[in-house]
């Protein structure tokens, strides 16, 4: 899979994935990543890229022109037509479940807006879909797009060491994670729950299992409702709705 | 305010901001953002951090000492108990309403979990909150905590040119943000909206207010619970609902 991010800080998005785990996907070939700058594509020349936004209001939006050809270029590079997104909070809320889907794709272009924002035109002209990260705002779509493709990336085969790397995490499999704990076995006072060094693998995945239940029912019960819960899992949800009650 | 990050990963914090508006910010002394390096604090001779999961399971865990030396270290340093953040996907999911809380504070620590996560015991002990930027899941901690750092930086006094600067933004006034055009007139054969360059500013300010409840209503319409709409919004909120109806 080839990502290219249209940006106007490329540095950004360069340090970010010359690190961890995604910096050694792209180090071993199996995802290529590319920051272009923008700036570069400007046909002004002070190499501007935004002017004041037409009806009024504050700040500086950017123009369409510079981002049409920064696109034409990756497109003719990729030879191939890519899928286009906008980073946005207005565009639809990312799920792991999009995620997903686009991990299958071959190509694809994330556009970073800056300042105020972008013309609405380019956004027509070339824009597949509009994701947002989440409610809240941002100074750029940098953090969003680094966001999204690590996202992205991480699912991609041979990313991870193993695909079990991922299996058991929140929002995989739509409940979320239990507790977990490493050495020492008593640190401040605190000890590792006994089950879990029992030995009884039976034991241990089922005490697991609960503990994902109880955490996403305390923390995010409206998760619940989309969980493929077994007869054994709806039972133990009962038993701590009942015990809540009792202690309300 | 001084917000410290906690990371296996100080420079990918620290190239993100050193660039931008909150590299502004944090060279004018508005805001102190620091990257602290949890390997630094590790007592292992070998400078280890991770040690594998009790009750068995793929991937390491982080250990809690080396993260508690560090947030006694740097504690000691803010002279002040700071807030403690965790970013994880288990998390609250952050709002922009939330942000805005956090940016009165004065001292804020967000530790970012890396591999498969961290021991419980350490969340129990010094993290106050736990927050996550939305339903997904990625690599590290490092760049939820860059969204949220950069949520709270802009909207503290000083970081953006001017409050009016994000008081249009989608998110801040609940409803998403109108279309946006800046020059050329015409680019690709489209015009931008005659309204918008009739020099009337009543008329400016009401496409723009409707365009906002429109786009809100097609791409987010929970949202519009939660927005504060005025008679006039209202009955233009009817006017395109009953056009949806007919051409459906």
């Amino acid at each position: 899979m080839r990502i290219d991010i249209m940006t106007l800080f490329p540095e950004m998005c360069r340090t970010v994935f010359s690190e961890s785990i995604i910096g050694r996907a792209v180090a071993k070939g199996i995802i290529e990543i590319n920051a272009v700058n923008i700036r570069d594509f400007s046909a002004d020349k002070h190499n501007r890229v935004d002017d004041t936004p037409y009806g009024g209001g504050m700040g500086m939006l950017m123009q369409a022109q510079p981002i049409y050809d920064c696109y034409c270029h990756i497109k003719d590079e990729m030879n191939a037509v890519p899928h286009v997104i906008y980073m946005s909070p207005q565009g639809k809320v990312l799920t792991q479940e999009r995620a997903k889907e686009l991990s299958k794709l071959d190509n694809i272009v994330i556009l970073c807006g800056h300042y105020e924002g972008v013309d609405e035109r380019i956004l027509e002209e070339i824009v597949d879909e509009e994701i947002s990260i989440g409610d809240y705002v941002l100074t750029g779509g940098e953090l969003p797009a680094l966001v999204l493709t690590d996202c992205i990336a991480r699912m991609i085969d041979g990313v991870l060491p193993n695909a079990e790397a991922y299996s058991g995490e929140s929002h995989f499999n739509v409940l979320l994670e239990h507790p977990q704990y490493t050495k020492p076995f008593s640190w401040h006072g605190k000890t590792v729950p006994e089950v879990l060094i029992s030995g009884h693998h039976a034991n241990i995945d089922e005490w697991k299992r609960q503990e994902s239940i109880r955490r996403t029912f305390e923390r995010r019960p409206e998760l619940l409702d989309k969980a493929s819960l077994s007869k054994k899992d709806c039972l133990f949800l009962q038993k701590i709705k009942s015990e809540t009650k009792k202690t309300d």
